[in-house]
């Protein structure tokens, strides 16, 4: 089997993120799932939001599966890999992706408030000081990934609702 | 002694950072260090960048020692605490400051190639989506703040030049 024989579609892997995000779903974190996939279709890393499991505002899942990333290859450029994440990328995820030299982002849902990449910055475009540009593509398998955040936030909705009551 | 009178000057908590910085120098690291303070004055981590000794992107100064101020205190928000850092952060640092919901930040020298407080981009501003804001006031000891830096890339430019002739 050739290298090029174990890549899979896009909607693939990004349904390895979705996975992800639900087992994040179901540690009671912001269910949010990621997975880095390399040169040649292998997926190095797979992560969910860490945050309130470890008490620590930078255990988004990008930033999870990066470090693991490296871990896995031994190196801290993850020149020619690609991420699939569920929600377009916070601020600090983007410039992070930009850190480890990512090739391409697809991500699944946008983020209207808070998103990074094209809905509230565009941290990837180079004029904001990096050498390194990121290219990304967002929509991918948007309406499954959009729709745990919703169940997610319904279901806070309903707690505080109940604790308030 | 009450909690006012352990806290020190600014200069004060950005040579503990300055001194971090020196650590890393040393370690052959990019010389940025980075020291977080409590609401009583007391500082609760130090850092200095781990990159390349860890071979992960992610660990700037910055991200060390919320990563460690963090754990100390068993909380992901920093909500009363204050960063001392010795450059103005990056992309990801700044997002990660915000996640953090750190007060305010000190910063030594400007980064005028890529700092996103307010050199190449003004990421505390609540306009890119966050609902918290950060304050910052910079060039807090540049000068010596500046010079480490200089005098790391002075060295990599001799290495470099020694290595091709």
């Amino acid at each position: 089997m050739t290298e090029n024989n174990k890549k899979h579609t896009h909607e693939y892997y990004m349904k390895q993120a979705v996975k992800q995000a639900l087992k994040g779903y179901e540690a009671k974190e912001c269910p949010i799932g990621c997975v880095i996939v390399d040169n040649s279709g292998r997926i190095i890393s797979r992560a969910y939001n860490k945050k309130l499991t470890r008490n620590n505002p930078i255990l988004h899942a990008e930033i999870v599966a990066i470090d693991k990333a490296c871990k896995k290859i031994g190196d801290w450029r993850l020149n020619d890999c690609d991420m699939y994440v569920t929600l377009e990328p916070c601020t600090m995820c983007a410039g992070a992706i930009v850190q480890a030299r990512i090739r391409k982002v697809y991500f699944g849902a946008y983020e209207p408030k808070s998103g990074a990449v094209c809905s509230c910055n565009d941290i990837f475009n180079v004029e904001h000081g990096h050498n390194h540009s990121v290219e990304f593509e967002g929509g991918l398998l948007e309406e499954e990934c959009s729709e745990i955040m919703k169940r997610f936030f319904k279901e806070i909705r309903i707690r505080d609702q109940r604790s308030t009551n």
